[in-house]
């Protein structure tokens, strides 16, 4: 690549951050349960109008969808996902959120952009608004995709509202993640670079009472306590250490009230895995454990297990990996750019859109964290020691990327992998091209 | 005493009881939460108006109190009590309950006369109008005392609000309370009668993260799981088979989705206990769990542990419940009148007026369930094996005492004991007297 | 009953005690195994010959009988157990144990009279001491039995050895065991006095393995540990507080180095109850809970349930409890006698005897621990808060009855319970007669 | 390398495996403890003098070390362990173990080769044979250490006894374990290759007592079943995906009787992790959860953590793996030799010498499994799904690798590795050096 053309795509970035970091404080401070994306899809459409592209609205539920077209050549799709989550924001900032929402089940709840997608749509407006503003310097179509409810995988709702018939087919989907990492450093890897993630909804049924005649009741609490406990052996016994799963009980609730014994205890549990034999192994023994618990407990009836959710892997294409990378690190510099040493457990809807497409797919992380986190850290530590706990990962209530330079390495890294497509000097044959 | 006074106090309660009923089936379909029974409380306020009694309103907030002056003789206080529990009714009764309220912090929830109070409630008015009606078999004056908020203690809120001074001072009071023992049969006994509860509510501190990397998180579900089963062990390691002890978990909340590892974890406890030893070393032992628990996980913050009620020993006097046993035997014959073999498990807090009063207590239970559910089950095996499981306990969402015959069996109980002091010619001298 | 014969029968009990403790510490340091006690039983026969009993030896394995024919009258069993238990002992005593043996199993193991057998036989050789001295005081026969394997319900061996054909048939059974009450107390109830027990060997079948690769192996140590945990809801869950249960894990067994996963894992659990209705069901939990949990480890085998011994409930019989308590609180003073609240959680076989002979029994409790240890203890409080920490408890390593006065009080306490039946002025009918 | 050099060194091979394969047999016949290798020493001794090979005995405790000094050149170590383990063998082979030895504590324990030591003596006692008996081939120096131990860490043993003096210094060492992978592949990775592992010894302290009184106990039996149940959650809950750590408790023993609580429950735990950090991390995690454990029991008396072995991580020199992956592929085909994905769990003492030489080392694994065990697997998914359920992994009572072809591919494996130091043509300098 010669860094020219991205330079010249680059070249009003500066002008445009003030601008980028106001909306992406108004995004914090407004975030909106999946497929409630309704202001955000708003200032997105309005925003995509302003810049030029073609818009469309409402596009599996809240997805907004902006085309550019520019001439011929290669037709890139960029994803950015929307949605916030019901959590209760501590971080503090000026700009934390204070909204609450209506969830599913009928329940007020905080919402807090937690995961940083407000990050993510402020680095794709800031790319599509540079693409609009530099049309002289790229040749093609750019697809940005504004993706609701990732949380809950709402890809596919996109997919199933025509999005293959509706809009032109790209040849290449590209995809960014920002993360609890430096804010400066861009990582990915080809192959599975994040887990299949499965969720389940359990719902163990006892037999209720007062409190002060458990005899005559079967404790729910109990049974739920147990499998609780029981869950953390298929991690601990049952997955090798070459094996990665993840079990997580993120929710449990049973009983109003201390004296009464409930009939029921609910569980919502998240598994993560980076293999299909892992995965159909850890989904058949949480069902195992569930079933086994209510046993031990004499439960008057099954325990009911629901599929609430399913993410698939998501693997990045070998050469278009490699392509993006390379073109990353033209811009970054090399000492930027990591190759992960595997796969992430943390799972994305992203990887539908190309599947769904039948061409590669790209998906990157980079970092947000206040780089000062890491002033004594030795950055190769990271990849195998974890996080420092003094950093809020995502989906803490203190997860909050840092708005410089978080936003400009955001819009960078995306306008730097769209124009290795784009940029005609350089652009590789669709599918991807190892340098 | 002679059945004499008795049968001519009880003579028009036929006629009544399909009034009796009609109540019960209103106020069964009706309930009302803690210190919410306004309906309740108006209903009761109008009926001991319009029979003729002095009625205070709002005494301790929802409370009523009829005074019935009559002549010199006895005190005699009678209680009962008003309030329902969140539970979701599954009787599937036509009167069954559709109600919902807004409960202590803010969520709606269901309400169901799971406890009996509405029986009780009509029981005490059937006793009333009997009384008013029959002024001339008695002497003396009755307080009827219509407590709210029993489920979580309310009866010290009539004691601060002036009880003792607005009100005529009781020789002797006098309670009762619906149980899942067959329809037809009276049991209690001199001494502790039921147990004291102590309620704690329990705040784990974990630290959030998401659900895929557990490591840089401390899980508050797992932490409150293990401090469920932890908990068993006290009941089933440290406590005699000669000591009473109930360690219940009513409620257990923690989280909002399968994938965010949230920070807390809340449970409500509940203990049982027959003996003040007994008690203060459980209480330690559910501290001294949680607390280890809590350092088991390496939680970032200490658990907070509140106590949110306590209920004291309901404690019948000795002499007062022969003379009380004594006089419903005198009606519904020796075979229908049981000693209970020991403390019960359940709590009170009736025993809080004889405690303020300085004067001498008796409650009794009068079964509630249908006979026919108790045709094959010797009834001396109900003391030691306990309910069977066709019969829901108090509590229960199955829980509904059948009308016939218990609301007579009820308003009988209340008039016979009340008459051991307000029938002269057999009347003891107060504070109870063996005959 | 007139102290004089008693008293008569007591005469030179002072001058016989330094000769009993002698013999009570002799005993002390040799403890045999059940079904071991070859020494024992040979010191039994050789002082019962001496005393001038008619002596068999063998019966039942090692168990000994005396017989003393002395006239017509009742014939009054007196029964001690003669076995030690497999403990190490460390009470620091001079006569401490020091002995091992072979167990069932061929593992060396230390022994202990841990259970205070010792003082049995002592109390009963000195009671047979003085009834063979003072043959002028009573009237009838006396069946002396020292039964061997108490510890493992060896009575039924001594029945199925042809007892009841082989020695004079007893009008009543009498027994006693030293207890951790203060010295120079009794106590016993009417009506069942020791609970059933039930052991169960449970071995539990894992699949082994490398320990750094659990996943290919099924982790028998993990298994029983949930086991063990979920057995503690069954007393805390599924008992009510009117029922008595104790499910104990005493002994749990598994693996042999830290590195290598084992095949399987063995416990023994022993399950106490008072009534059948709860036996019955918390044996079912028991089965129930052990099979789920290997379920739930995907055991590859199910696992072995085993029953290794029974113990049925120890009944006594009303009037001759009566009878007995009567005759020793004649002796030691009213004050010295208690009834028990309720059934003690110890299990005897002693009640075999009774029950094969179709005769009433009687066994009662005598203490044994240093008076001082209780100084500032009510000892109301005894029957219903339980030992004192400082109070070593039987099968405890600390447990040592202190000889003085402990084995007076013993020898008195059976002597006074004969005399109710041999002393012809005041005996009872056959079968015990309230006075 | 030439294969001309390896293909002479292996010339006679074929003549010599039915010999290797008897002394094979009589080895898996004879295995014995850690340090008790007195049997396999003398063979050991015995062929190495036979073969001409310089021997000493006794070199920390029970090994024996070999020196062929055959002209100038490189000094290369080989390294073969002798020890079996306390495991009961159930292969059912003609040749089975049904050899018991007196473990360190005193304990008859029944002995198996099951770790594939006997198979390491086999197969190095083959490379000395073909060293000596084709000198012509090479140059140099070689030092073949039979170590004692190694299951228990007793590298350190030789060290201690003067090894660095009394031998050669080697340039190089090279190692090998035979895998439960398909006989005829061989795999090794560069840097950290196997796990370090520590394991501890615990003994929780409870207070014993008779079972039917667990209140006047703390029962370590339920302590121990609630620290292996929270143990679980270090691999589940504090180890990311990232990170490796296992977790086993590999041996639990409490108590004697179903009937008696003990006073004690003891512990081996075995950790292995392949970071420092993690390392770290985890030993101080089991320790807190030991400790809070305890607490939460109210242990009498803190639990003794006792450390019983530390090995280190296996680390291979980069150059010199790639050497020897080189020469080995050389003989076998690239398609043999297999780059491993991961550090493995298993750990080693091998480290050791290198460590201590400031050597490079290589440390590689062999298939020891019946290749048809493996026809209808894809041996890619061998490195990620680990191993089908019907091959017995190291440690396994049915772990025996096939003799044929495993010896075989031992031997030549040993030689071609030393052969790329020792055969001057293509030797390396000393340290390795890539090709």
């Amino acid at each position: 690549m010669t860094a020219a053309s991205v330079t010249r795509l680059l070249a009003a970035l500066p002008d445009r951050l003030p601008g980028l970091r106001a909306l992406y404080e108004d995004l914090h401070a407004h975030p909106e349960l999946s497929f409630q994306e309704f202001r955000t899809a708003g200032i997105v459409a309005d925003r995509l109008r302003r810049q030029g592209w073609e818009v469309s609205e409402g596009v599996g539920g809240t997805g907004v969808v902006g085309v550019l077209a520019n001439g011929e050549g290669p037709v890139v799709l960029l994803r950015a996902d929307m949605d916030g989550l019901p959590v209760q924001e501590r971080t503090g900032l000026a700009y934390a959120s204070r909204a609450t929402a209506v969830d599913g089940e009928g329940n007020e709840v905080p919402v807090m952009h937690a995961c940083g997608h407000d990050m993510h749509v402020t680095c794709l407006l800031g790319a599509t608004a540079q693409l609009a503003a530099a049309r002289g310097e790229w040749r093609g179509t750019v697809v940005a995709v504004f993706q609701p409810a990732e949380e809950v995988g709402g890809a596919p709702a996109m997919i199933e509202d025509g999005f293959l018939d509706r809009f032109p087919r790209a040849d290449v989907c590209l995809g960014q993640h920002v993360a609890p990492a430096p804010a400066g450093f861009v990582g990915t890897r080809p192959g599975p670079v994040m887990a299949a993630s499965d969720s389940l909804r359990v719902r163990l049924h006892g037999r209720g009472g007062h409190g002060s005649t458990p005899e005559s009741t079967v404790d729910p609490v109990v049974m739920a306590a147990a499998v609780v406990m029981r869950l953390q052996t298929i991690v601990s016994r049952e997955t090798g250490a070459a094996q990665t799963a993840v079990v997580t009980v993120g929710s449990l609730h049973a009983g109003t009230k201390e004296n009464i014994i409930p009939d029921t205890a609910d569980l919502r549990i998240n598994v993560r895995s980076t293999a299909t034999v892992v995965r159909d192994r850890t989904l058949a023994a949480v069902e195992r454990i569930v079933r086994a618990e209510a046993a031990a407990s004499d439960a008057p009836k099954d325990p009911e297990i629901t599929r609430l959710n399913s993410f698939p892997l998501t693997v990045n294409d070998g050469p278009a990996t490699s392509t993006v990378m390379t073109a990353i690190a033209g811009v970054f510099g090399e000492e930027r750019v990591f190759t992960l040493p595997q796969t992430l457990t943390g799972s994305e809807d992203f990887g539908v859109f190309g599947t769904a497409l039948g061409v590669p797919s790209v998906f990157w992380h980079f970092g947000g964290a206040d780089p000062e986190l890491f002033r004594d850290i030795d950055p190769e530590t990271l990849l195998t020691d974890g996080l420092p706990e003094t950093v809020p990962a995502n989906h803490s209530p203190y997860f909050a990327p840092v708005p410089d330079p978080t936003i400009g390495i955001g819009v960078t890294a995306l306008l730097a992998a769209a124009a290795a497509w784009l940029c005609p000097e350089d652009a590789p044959a669709p599918g991807g091209q190892e340098d």
